[in-house]
């Protein structure tokens, strides 16, 4: 079995040991020499390049992807080569394009904060004063971890974004400002025979735009809530034909709604704690889906697991020459580094810790993870 | 922070996903191409050639073992060159040398069988005389899975052993054959500035001298034997000097003695269930351990774990094409795979299982292990 990972970053390095464990050999289309995938590099190329993609294609079982950048011409030519492709191009437009993605969810009834497409500022200016002074504009495309996204109070603030275009004729999405009390993020997997199955809901913590922390499950959250956010995710796994890991990004509101913010149709930050937290890991359970295999059971371990992302890490060191300290003070939380260099705001690694006392499964991840910081 | 790994088996391939995970590049020395651990091989070379290892030695920060089979003049050229060996050759000897092991055990006040070192058939007569009848002849070296290892009822049966000699200067080791109740495996972890950890022991079955499955904590074992078990293996480990992952096979005899079998210096089939049932598995341990890192916590996830080794595997297709069987029925057990061809009696992969209820986890890992047999 050869899975093909278009991709090279942390997300395909943490696909490695699930491939090794399952006997999988996975194969990785890296976008350069040296990144964090590099064991399972099987070659560099340019991922927007069809003769490349077809190529790598050729040489494995099913193509499934580190990251969503994939361009729609390419994963078409995939498709019609008889390459089986998951998730596969009709499912991953919907991750590609935020205003395809609310079209879609809206047509669904799912639950999404009040939206619209806008060509212009005056579009923008009227958006912003329906929804009391403020908003939230995005471009349709190319945003990740809080790029691309920005608060206005008026449609000259995006005005440059409009001119840009970004490939999305122009238009841009506008949102209103979600009044929430947290974030949470339901991770589900689905295998194209269509079995389906789903973590619990996690609370995320972001910082600037970047997930920094991750509880799971989430904290005082009612059944109803659990359920809901379940049936959301399964809804959207099923209506948008979403094969392999799909991780919701959910807003819970001050009035006890749950939104629907941003989709990810593969293994996602939110589920990075399921690798030491859930009998399935989010990269075995995405494996098993793309080969269509029976999927694993997704309880956990302990009662809680906290997810501390290693941000930058250390400027004057390695990461490794921190282990002695952060190891030796903390015996029970698990350390992922994914072998890339520090830099401000990079994600260079997580740690996470399990237990029954959320208190102190929290003070162990976060007590771990602050020993990388300088 | 690169480790060395001489030897391509499937301990080797088992440290692969620990090492991703804590960002240590490792580099193995295989045997021959296509092996087990074939995705982190460095290079394919004679383990029995200096200069061959030396060469691999150069290269990494520390050497260590996916067997016991490296020559002392090997070893000590190693060491000679200022290449951290962990174990070192000192230690390992006892590994290589079963005479040795019992000389030094019997030295250290250690709970051994009766035994005696026997050059000739007369001498075997008269141990076999002794202890009523029986006897378990081993070759000094050599021998592992059952191999190198004769009960007999008289020293003729053993005859064409003293004539290889097999290195051991013709001698051979004799046991009395142990009245045991069942065999038990107890496993511990020293870094070479001396910190050492013990994991619960463990009851292993074995059918024909191999090791058919392992029961994580060893059922029905009062707080004394589980102490007296973890006491033997650390005074082994410092004893002997054994850095890295030290495992202990013992017997429990019938009067309620504990015995020490054989010891091997690295990771061992008594600890795989600790790659899905402990808070840290034997091969990241291992890796913390030769590169005197902290070392991490022993603890259950659950209250049991069971892993039953498959063995040989199919005959009439691949292990791949079981899957779908064997996890359909059986979502919460962990499957991994050694990538090698099955042939009778191999050790081509193992299924581990764990929850509250021992029956039911020992039904789970049986039944999903008897899927990938014919």
């Amino acid at each position: 079995m050869r899975v093909g990972v278009i991709g090279g970053g942390q997300l395909a390095r943490m696909m490695i040991p699930a491939a090794i464990e399952l006997g999988v050999e996975l194969r990785v289309l890296a976008e350069a020499e040296g990144m964090s995938a590099a064991l399972a590099a099987d070659r560099v190329g340019d991922y927007t390049d069809v003769e490349t993609v077809l190529a790598f294609g050729r040489d494995v079982d099913v193509v499934t992807f580190d990251h969503e950048h994939v361009p729609q011409h390419v994963l078409r030519a995939l498709v019609d080569a008889g390459v089986p492709v998951h998730p596969g191009p009709d499912a991953l437009r919907f991750a590609q394009d935020k205003l395809l993605m609310r079209e879609r969810l809206s047509e669904l009834g799912l639950p999404v904060p009040d939206w619209a497409r806008v060509e212009t500022v005056a579009e923008l200016d009227d958006f912003i004063a329906d929804h009391g002074g403020e908003a939230v504009v995005k471009t349709p495309r190319g945003g990740y971890d809080g790029k691309g996204v920005r608060v206005v109070r008026s449609g000259a603030e995006a005005a440059e974004w409009f001119a840009v275009g970004d490939g999305g004729g122009g238009a841009l999405l506008v949102e209103e400002l979600v009044d929430f009390r947290r974030e949470l993020a339901q991770l589900v997997a689905r295998r194209p025979s269509g079995e389906i199955v789903a973590w619990p809901v996690v609370e995320t913590v972001q910082v600037g735009g970047v997930c920094s922390e991750v509880i799971a499950p989430a904290p005082r959250s009612p059944g109803r809530l659990a359920d809901v956010a379940a049936d959301v995710a399964i809804t959207i796994a099923e209506g948008l034909g979403v094969t392999g890991v799909l991780a919701v990004e959910l807003f819970e509101t001050t009035d006890d709604r749950v939104l629907v913010n941003e989709l990810a149709m593969r293994p996602h930050n939110s589920g990075h704690w399921t690798m030491d937290g859930s009998t399935t890991s989010q990269f075995e359970q995405h494996l098993r889906a793309v080969l269509d295999l029976p999927l694993g059971g997704t309880g956990c371990h302990e009662r809680w697991s906290v997810m501390v992302n290693v941000l930058g890490g250390p400027v004057s060191d390695a990461l490794t020459d921190r282990y002695p300290e952060a190891l030796v003070g903390h015996p029970t939380v698990k350390l992922h580094n994914y072998g890339k260099a520090p830099r401000p705001g990079r994600k260079v690694g997580h740690v996470t810790a399990t237990g029954d006392d959320l208190d102190e499964v929290a003070y162990e991840a976060r007590a771990a993870a602050a020993v990388f910081q300088d």
